[in-house]
């Protein structure tokens, strides 16, 4: 079996995760990892990948068939994606939804003009959660969509709180309103007001000597990231956050509630609950990696994202296959 | 905005919930019900739609876009499907899981001949169950697949209880245990025997003098459909099965358990709770009606399933629209 060869670019924690979800795949090899840092500085997992100079992929890396962009959405990806997808096939995890379908255009021109296919957004929201509100909308065209997030680490958040002057770490966790969700599954159609659908629970670590009331009320009053939630704030030493909150757990739920044509109730749930956001993410991309290469050989070019991709094209087996096991 | 001409034929079940599922649908028409009985008796609820007799269909009918085969999987869609397949864009719900590799082939080698597209086997399972349980294999090539069914009604077991002497009536539903859908849940990747999955329970009319002790011994000992399974028999009068149990809800449950390249946990839970079986049997059909026809139009021909269409081809949405709004 010729395997797919994978270049990954940027080694944080969504590069790790993409290096081990391919350890997973028998299809797949890793020919290397590219870093805008000094190689000598970073060691990967994988025994006997490269550490490669990010320089060489504008050079041209001729072993590469996918690229699998493992950069921030906030500066990286919108430079990065449209850059590479010149040279290379390449998928992203371009998370801010906002942004989309501008970064869907500039990447899709490019792309274009090169010949190559891009997949942006892949991962599970947008990604999976997508698809499962995409599904939901085409077979309940009659519904109410509702995603909720948790419980799980937000990095965002976490950030936020580490930037307030007397904190020296923080963790902070996105838990659904349980009340909330059973009122969707009840079939009520409830309209959730941003309190209503989230809480939000804050590990601090404060620094010598702050004021930790004051640091509570900067959270909680925190326009955007927490004045519009109910947040509960508890402060801890270094080693407890180490030690009960060192995971990137994260998951959530899509939920479509509606009615079938002849007048009956039809609830569609989809969930996930994972001990890693960034190892998720890594298996998500890496099978569209997979999906990529194959439209990419088929001579495909311009970008896509998970809706424009059938299914099949994210497995390793063949259709025989898939219908005898799998439908 | 020109719409997609639906035809049905077969008008049990299943072809009311695909007349109702259209009329969810601004981009779809019903131009006509196709039945091998007398069209005369035959009598639809969307108004103004006709009763056509099957023998059109043979003649060609040439105001029909897609046609939703709606005969059951047992003897009417392995002749069907191919048969309508040459002339027709055609969906089907074939549903009987073991024979799905040879109904593709044969409807496959027609439609490639006639240069039509036909989907088969969308429904919910097949079908939306058979995505999710690819979608999870995909993004999680290291773990289990469970699905679990109910709690609904199983016509098919339903009927097996009517044929049992005595009985004058009967209805089967099949439930999930709990316990094991829990185990599930926590990760702990259980082996489950049949009997671990479902319990099957029955409510059943008797025929006046019928022996109720001999009617629930043939019941439960009933090899491949009660034996290996815990089934509770209810005996009740037709009055309150009418009354109680008049409806066709069904549902369940399809789990990815296993961890990702990191080697941390992920479960993936997807479920359906409907009021009505073939109401959203109907729905689904119809949504792969559309994808059905836009593959026409782009010239494509040959059998798919659901594992082949990219999900935006379901909406009648642009993809600017889905990438704006559901990405």
């Amino acid at each position: 079996m010729e395997r797919i060869r994978i270049g990954i670019l940027g080694y944080g924690n969504l590069g790790r995760g993409v290096e081990l979800a391919i350890s997973q795949q028998a299809d797949m090899e890793l020919v290397g990892v590219f870093t805008r840092r000094d190689p000598a500085s970073v060691k990967v997992q994988t025994e006997g990948v490269p550490v490669r100079p990010a320089s060489e992929l504008d050079e041209g890396a001729d072993d590469i068939d996918v690229l699998v962009l493992c950069g921030g959405s906030a500066t990286d990806l919108p430079e990065q994606t449209p850059r590479y997808a010149a040279k290379y096939t390449v998928v992203d995890s371009f998370d801010t939804h906002a942004n989309i379908p501008e970064h869907f255009a500039a990447v899709d021109k490019v792309a274009t003009i090169g010949g190559t296919i891009a997949i942006i957004s892949c991962g599970w929201d947008p990604g999976m959660f997508s698809l499962n509100r995409l599904y939901g909308t085409c077979v309940l065209p009659q519904g109410t969509d509702y995603t909720f997030w948790g419980r799980g680490v937000s990095q965002g958040h976490s950030d936020a709180i580490r930037r307030i002057d007397g904190v020296a770490d923080a963790k902070q966790y996105t838990i659904p309103v349980e009340a909330a969700l059973e009122a969707v599954r009840s079939g009520a159609n409830p309209e959730l007001a941003t309190r209503q659908k989230h809480t939000r629970e804050c590990w601090v670590v404060l620094e010598e000597g702050a004021d930790a009331a004051a640091v509570e009320e900067q959270i909680v009053t925190m326009p955007n990231y927490f004045a519009d939630y109910d947040t509960t704030v508890h402060f801890v030493s270094q080693e407890e956050l180490d030690r009960d909150h060192a995971g990137i757990p994260h998951g959530g739920f899509v939920l479509r509630s509606g009615e079938t044509g002849d007048g009956n109730p039809a609830l569609i749930e989809y969930s996930l609950k994972l001990g890693s956001n960034p190892g998720f993410t890594g298996n998500v991309l890496v099978a569209f990696a997979r999906a990529a290469h194959r439209l990419s050989v088929e001579g495909q070019s311009g970008a896509r994202t998970v809706f424009d991709i059938a299914p099949a094209y994210l497995s390793s087996h063949s259709g025989d296959y898939l219908r005898e096991h799998l439908l």
